[in-house]
């Protein structure tokens, strides 16, 4: 009964997610939608609307239990779990992203790494040893994997997302600045610093003198 | 009369202007919305309703010119610019950052960095001297800076943001995995892999056997 959830409300869930984590951290016990929003920069209406895809929280004036509405977005999101991720290409960029301290913690293991370049094959990043990407099809046939990370340069990055999803990867994260394709059934996120700042600098331009 | 014009809309045009700069680059001439939907896995008509708050692009049934709307698009965005960042914070991720070689080539050029860690202070990384971030202050009153790059702890963070807004930077590019506060008149992204991981593993959960 989920099925007609927009993707963007679903985007939404793990920024109330860690918003509630916080507030449970500091010992809030409750919290209204109105102090959720002003937290997030978002209106109360839209939290409220978000949440009621999934069933009713809180009762009306009194807000929601932030402990057990944390666990049911947890549960609904899957936070609550361990994934485990493959990374594809460890250059300077794929090396900080496994050295990155910040995915353990949320659950997400990178369990595997592999590159093309004979350099960096056979080495040691992040507590994983980096293999030969041409073993990449055969280690995902075997080895359970549910994310992709993708951090190769542009012009081989579509090239590695086909394989992970001829494999069988059904979630995928692309650090390369390509707009990559995937089929209807396959997720994929974009995180491109460029683009988003590009989206920024027309703001800038419109507040100077003379900006319209 | 820009004023009106959606966000969601503002943070498409860097992904057509990006498209529109490989078609150039492959020498086509003309693209229909047809195309460069499939390219961009949006709808046709999506594309001719953002670029229409923006003019009237191409001719029915002939598809756009890909030079000139890139032109435009470039101009728009101002994409055709040279920018000025400021990182701050050097640990890991801002080393990666510093060093990443995406940037200049768009045109967004890193020209100062800031830690607070006195290991680091006075080292040069990706080509510019590491400040004290005491000085962020000073050095943001008398250097244009355009973009602010913040890439401390999540602890640090929104306390570097204020620092950035009460300098005046208007625009600020947030890797810290906290949703950070600014006025109305300041624009902010984040890029946090994890919350982009946490919104795909809805969709892994749902598709597995017994998922719903």
């Amino acid at each position: 009964m989920t099925l007609e959830i927009p993707e963007v409300v679903i985007n939404r869930l793990p920024v109330y997610a860690r918003a509630l984590a916080e507030l449970a951290a500091r010992g809030d016990t409750v919290v209204s939608s109105q102090a959720l929003g002003e937290l997030l920069d978002v209106t109360p209406a839209q939290i409220r609307k978000d949440l009621s895809y999934f069933g009713r929280f809180g009762k009306q004036g009194r807000g929601y239990n932030v402990a057990s509405l944390l666990n049911k977005l947890r549960e609904i999101l899957g936070i609550d779990r361990q994934w485990r991720l493959c990374l594809v290409g460890v250059g300077r960029l794929g090396q900080a992203i496994a050295e990155y301290g910040g995915f353990g913690p949320q659950g997400f293991e990178i369990v595997a790494a592999f590159d093309a370049s004979p350099d960096v094959v056979g080495r040691q990043v992040g507590g994983v040893t980096i293999h030969d990407i041409e073993e990449l099809d055969t280690f995902l046939r075997h080895a359970r994997v549910d994310i992709g990370i993708v951090a190769v340069p542009a012009s081989a990055a579509q090239g590695v997302v086909d394989k992970l999803v001829e494999a069988g990867i059904r979630a995928i994260l692309n650090y390369a600045p390509i707009t990559a394709h995937v089929p209807r059934d396959v997720s994929i996120r974009h995180i491109d610093p460029v683009l988003a700042m590009q989206s920024m600098t027309f703001y800038i331009k419109r507040a100077e003198p003379g900006g319209k």
